[in-house]
């Protein structure tokens, strides 16, 4: 494989909504793509960022892009991971151990818009190139080509964050056919978040169909306490109920609450999940792993956590990635996760999934296009037109 | 206080050196320039990115250079530990927990600039404020002002890495009044390593007057036994044997080897260092703590890592920053770390100190100089000329 060019593009995400942490008023993305020459001929590749941690346009184009195009000889590799492992040594030389982020999401863009060329290339969907080059385990109880899915929403909005359209988003969510909801908590009074939770679960008919997400809001005496009121609803998962790498406070939670515990997606390495699950208390086959591998070094270096895991007792299925990428959409599908999340709000690049998936009774059937199916998704494919 | 401007330059600092993880020679490194405005009039502060870890130039103009212009309304506080709080606070506006890489060296260059601003505001050499303000803990057995101070090189060099160069570096850096020296390690083989330590302790006359860098080599059954070979040899410190996110093999050095360690140069956050000292299995009062604040989110968090440090039986002799910045060397003399780290090789950013600090007997004795001194140390200040 050649690496013939790569283009990156910073896009603006701005939206008039917040979590319990940050706004999301100045968020940005990269887009990227990267066109390869293998022996079947040339592929673009495209590959978007992962949400809530900003564009990498500074760091790929400072280190990262120059490295990829450096490459003169070609590179190789029995298998696509191997390949992949390769570029992603490549792409790490004269990188430091330790301080893992930013970096993590530019190698992780660059290496995803890798996988759909690389895929392309293959004639395959990348579901199926992962269930050839890795395998399916099975664990989920799904065939290759399916993954459960569910709808992530209830932001807090300007204005507006009142238990009715929390109601209505989970109606509207599973109505379409997603497994559960997710909503925001953390980010108003207790009174306030309750009220939101009990309107969704009642809109869901189901404790066990409603997640929340916290985004670290509850670190400390008072979020204890606030955590074991919610944990008494018995909802599907609680996440990131306290800051990721403080593992003791984890460990608490895991402690005192029945309720499984989702967390990850601010946790970039193989070195920094090693320590999550090592020190954070959290519980194989109840807690949920949702390590984001387009901010995380890639899917290489997700495979090494992966691995990491299961030496420890966990399954593929404890693994449900955040944000909603199709890369993630498709790693779920090819090797057996344990779901794909995407944005309940219509419109915006990581809301539903490619035109070409069909999502029905909380499953996601994804088709056989060959590469990741940006291009099958208007409102995200739209953000390359400049690059292509 | 009010910020005027905030300029970034990206300084190639490209050296034919290398340790045993990476090359310098498309190393990078941010040189800053903030204009403030208080009651006393306007100052330019400097700030110098810290070595290993590439420029933020990316970085500083996406997200945090327009977060710092944009504050329009003035920031106050009523110490100047306060005022640069309440900045950091501003940086890190709509940033999530975890993922600490990048960014950290960002807002820490901006920061080291502001202080460089400050001090002179205040007409005071950085060290003078510091006592002032955060106060100088008498634990090193140095006045305020002064700081122990050691020489690091003994890189591997394109061509020659031999045990002459090395004794003859030692012999001039101890020469030159540095406290100790420094070369690295685990990037030839263990006969060429143990040679040119033999070599290093030869010339200084005692093994306590050496300390090597391993750079991370030693992971593994391999490298524990290279380790145990060190060991016998009765140096200094040794520095990162391992990946200093590996807490277990950490823990493991530290229980396996009498040499005190010394790490953190690649740990970057209040959170990061908690873990590290809360798993490391690192020992208060013989280990050495290298964080290094202009990667690691600058001043203000470092004094956060040190208060935690201190409630875990640490004392700021432990902590000996990394890298060899005027700020390091300001931080040391003020508040009373337990030395300050420069590199050996003349010329470049990082070699010696400003020319107003005198270099005696072990013992750096800093001037009166308002700021940082970055004026006072030609080879890094010509690297502002187009800033200023």
């Amino acid at each position: 494989m050649k690496i013939i060019s790569v283009e990156e593009r910073t896009i603006p995400l701005g939206s008039d909504t917040a979590n319990a942490a940050i706004s999301f008023q100045n968020m940005t993305a990269s887009a990227v793509v990267v066109e390869i020459e293998t022996g079947r001929g040339r592929f673009k590749g495209l590959g978007f960022s992962s949400y809530g941690r900003y564009s990498h346009g500074g760091l790929l184009r400072e280190r990262f892009i120059p490295r990829l195009i450096n490459i003169t000889s070609g590179i190789s590799g029995e298998t696509s991971i191997q390949l992949l492992a390769n570029v992603w040594d490549i792409l790490m030389t004269n990188e430091k151990e330790g301080g893992h982020g930013e970096r993590s999401g530019a190698v992780g863009v660059l290496e995803t818009a890798l996988w759909d060329a690389i895929a392309k290339s293959e004639d395959l969907p990348l579901w199926a190139l992962l269930e050839r080059d890795v395998g399916h385990s099975g664990d989920n109880g799904l065939p290759a080509g399916k993954t459960a899915i569910y709808a992530s929403g209830g932001h807090y909005r300007s204005g507006s964050s009142d238990a009715t359209e929390v109601a209505e988003e989970t109606k509207q969510s599973l109505g379409a056919g997603y497994g559960w909801f997710k909503l925001k908590v953390g980010g108003a009074t207790q009174a306030i978040d309750i009220a939101r939770l009990e309107a969704a679960v009642q809109a869901a008919e189901s404790s066990s169909l409603i997640a929340v997400d916290a985004n670290c809001a509850y670190g400390g005496e008072t979020g204890a306490t606030q955590l074991n009121e919610i944990d008494q609803i018995g909802l599907r998962w609680i996440e990131e109920p306290v800051d990721p790498l403080d593992y003791l406070a984890l460990a608490g939670c895991s402690q005192s609450l029945k309720t499984p515990i989702a967390t990850g997606e601010n946790i970039f390495s193989q070195a920094d999940s090693r320590n999550l699950l090592h020190y954070g208390g959290l519980r194989p086959g109840i807690d949920k792993l949702q390590m984001d591998f387009v901010l995380a070094y890639g899917l290489t270096e997700y495979l090494r956590m992966i691995a990491d895991a299961e030496t420890l007792g966990w399954s593929r299925r404890d693994f449900v990635p955040h944000a909603g990428h199709q890369v993630a959409l498709h790693a779920a599908a090819g090797i057996g996760l344990g779901g794909h999340e995407t944005a309940a709000v219509s419109g915006g690049p990581f809301s539903r999934v490619s035109d070409d998936t069909v999502v029905q009774d909380g499953i996601a059937s994804l088709s056989d296009t060959p590469g990741t199916g940006i291009e099958n998704k208007p409102e995200l494919f739209k953000l390359f037109q400049d690059l292509l």
